[in-house]
């Protein structure tokens, strides 16, 4: 019978994560997780899918777009209609959380999530449809001291994670309506113009002129000030913001930000960029992103969103949160080659000398498990030659071979793959040196 | 503005975790994979969703139907085209990775898999849409020694979460085929007569003969055989089952298996059972499920599926495995109030006396911190009894206090939420006292 081929390869835009790349991210994953809890944070799980109702208009109109739709089931299938979409962010569900949950969750809640997001985005290098995210927040605190406990958060993790030169650029969407004040930018257009800011970065100035003309937005004073973008220009420009109220306040949030984060901040360095726009249409306050040097774009970005997490509540609720792009900080440990293959959790390899050699194998290995020893026994029925190279594959450190030469004389010997060095030791030796050599495995990593 | 109306519950079938619930289950988590690693089982991440092509045919008409497909995007949506589904277990997508990374994984395969699959059955008690599994399964070996490793990684899972009183059910496959031969069924019915006979625990005899009648399967012999099910009829079905060959091979499979696990296992009990048929199509060999006192239903079932992993690769693989009903097991340990609400890791909250005492309490976190501490500053703006009620909420034990007089003396108050004893000590001694509490802490939990 002829097989049907198929395309084995994972879906597009996602991954599969063999063994040691599951290992890797894991190691990074908790080292993450270790300081974002020792400020408080405290996780929270929710479904990989929300009603479609939940998600539809929280996003802006382009995001929607990237919605994966799941088809109802049974006879409305038939008829193509939808009731679920997988989640886009961990924000949202927030909300919908905060406003089931209210009662049961502190006052002020710090929590943190991490997980797959889903985006049906074009695929490319490194743009993935399927992408863990990182998400901190803090609900129900309208100090700034909130946000400063973002951002400190996320620098610890950084330098935690031996990321020592980063920038911290604040700015805040209240300089950003000071700037449409004073630039003249009609109501109705101002999300569409921030839109557009947000590109500065990528598509330069001319860019950006471009795409408000094309755009209809009236440049005005504003192509003036920004025009090159530099020192000079940012003090024009914050001259310029004083004659707006919303101007000055939001300039005296970055101040203050500033010199919180100056105080604790003991790795990166923070500047105001009265440009840093964020894509995103529900910012209230200062936002934030962290970039690395060398690489471009941001691995971290945030802000204050006082008018989001109310959205399925019947009042407002302040809240300000941030989101580490984790696949960007896994590219970037790469890169520094930080994920050298990890050995193997299995300490040693008991080979299977034949058939009638196995039951002492798997008792033997029982033993070792229960003195706290990882261990296997190998499952087929090969040469002991090929049973190391089983285990030289999966990078285990020690082979322990007992044939009739060591059944007879009560030992055993142990093969140290690394070193290539074996010896014959007494059975009941084993726990020890295994023990022994998993501490100094431990340390030499 | 009137604010529209959300339901803010999660989907149907799906659920929220917050913090506590998250921290129990992982708890949970980590004894499982701690165990399940000391076997050598290494970790695979497959994407959530897959081709829709790669999950349809392989878990027959039933399950099918209960596959969450996803709307194409774009053009296509509008039609109703559908291009992915949500995965509905771990085998098939690990079939599918066997197929596509073979030359870059050992020879023998030893995985395991957690995390949430997504199956569109009817919402009830226990029943969810979303849920986690935790799978383990051993790809490469015809040898019995895999089927062996599989039961014993599961029952030793079991003793480490304190779970004592289990029962393990064999069966072969091959047991069932003999069944069917001596009954006298036709070939082309022999799926639709497991799928009843895997009913037996639930509906009873009775259940089963009016439903192999409505099927129009035909019962000849069968209901003399098994009528009643009592030890009787078992013994009399093995007497039948000699008269066939492939029943004498799956009864010999069975007291292979039954005679090493006997060597091995600590814990629980391992018995024969002749009608256990396991719902799906794709075993071969050996299957068996674990059974716990006092809990309806099976929380471990798997065997051999040599026929399975090969159907994406141009030849047959023979694998076996089995999955852990994790969620079944958050049950059990809750019943034995396993899930007594876990301390929070946060150490001590540092409440904030007044804005003007505030950045000396960020200072302070980051020194704390920086001695390995987990530690907060309270985010709001409340009075000191509110601060220590958040304290009290999150379950944090101790809440240090500075306010005017302690600033004058340079000691801080340290109140210990648990034993209500509050006293005056020196900024500096802050670190010793809470690690010295750390100890004791972690040894009293």
């Amino acid at each position: 019978m002829k097989k049907r081929e198929y395309n084995t390869k994972p879906p597009a835009g996602t991954r599969d994560f063999l063994p040691s790349e599951v290992r890797f991210r894991k190691e990074v994953l908790d080292i993450v997780t270790n300081v974002i809890e020792s400020f408080g944070f405290e996780p929270l799980e929710t479904p990989a899918f929300e009603r479609i109702e939940t998600l539809i208009g929280k996003y802006g109109e382009e995001p929607q777009k990237l919605l994966f739709k799941i088809l109802k089931r049974g006879e409305k299938e038939v008829r193509g209609e939808v009731d679920l979409a997988l989640r886009y962010d961990f924000t949202v569900p927030l909300a919908r959380v905060i406003a089931e949950y209210r009662n049961r969750l502190p006052k002020i809640f710090k929590r943190y999530q991490v997980g797959p997001v889903w985006r049906a985005d074009r695929p490319g290098k490194g743009r993935f449809r399927e992408f863990y995210q990182y998400d901190i927040d803090i609900v129900g605190s309208t100090s700034l001291a909130a946000d400063v406990e973002v951002i400190t958060a996320f620098s610890e993790v950084l330098s935690k994670l031996g990321i020592k030169d980063f920038i911290i650029r604040l700015n805040s969407r209240k300089v950003l309506w000071g700037l449409t004040e004073i630039c003249g930018i009609p109501k109705h257009l101002q999300a569409d113009f921030l839109i557009v800011l947000d590109k500065l970065d990528k598509i330069g100035i001319n860019g950006v002129v471009r795409e408000l003309e094309k755009r209809g937005i009236p440049l005005g004073g504003f192509t003036k000030l920004i025009l090159g973008g530099n020192e000079d220009n940012h003090a024009a420009m914050v001259a310029a913001l004083r004659s707006s109220a919303v101007g000055r306040e939001g300039m005296s949030e970055v101040q203050e930000l500033k010199s919180y984060l100056g105080d604790i901040l003991q790795e990166g360095v923070v500047a105001f960029d009265p440009f840093l726009a964020r894509g995103l249409d529900y910012y209230t306050g200062p936002i934030f992103e962290i970039n690395v040097k060398d690489f471009t774009g941001s691995v971290v970005g945030g802000g204050r969103y006082d008018e989001l997490i109310g959205v399925f509540s019947p009042n407002n609720i302040p809240a300000c949160g941030g989101s580490l792009g984790i696949e960007r900080i896994f590219l970037i440990l790469k890169d520094q080659k930080r994920d050298e293959k990890l050995m193997s959790p299995t300490q040693a390899l008991i080979t299977v000398w034949g058939e009638d050699y196995r039951r002492d194998a798997f008792v033997l290995a029982a033993q070792l498990r229960k003195r706290g020893l990882f261990v296997e026994t190998y499952l087929g029925k090969d040469k002991i030659s090929q049973q190391i190279g089983y285990a030289s594959k999966k990078s285990i450190r020690f082979v322990i071979i007992s044939g009739p030469d060591e059944k007879r004389k009560g030992t055993v010997t142990l093969k140290n793959l690394q070193t290539g060095e074996q010896k014959s030791i007494l059975k009941n030796e084993l726990v020890s040196i295994l023990q022994l050599q998993n501490e100094f495995g431990k340390e030499g990593r």
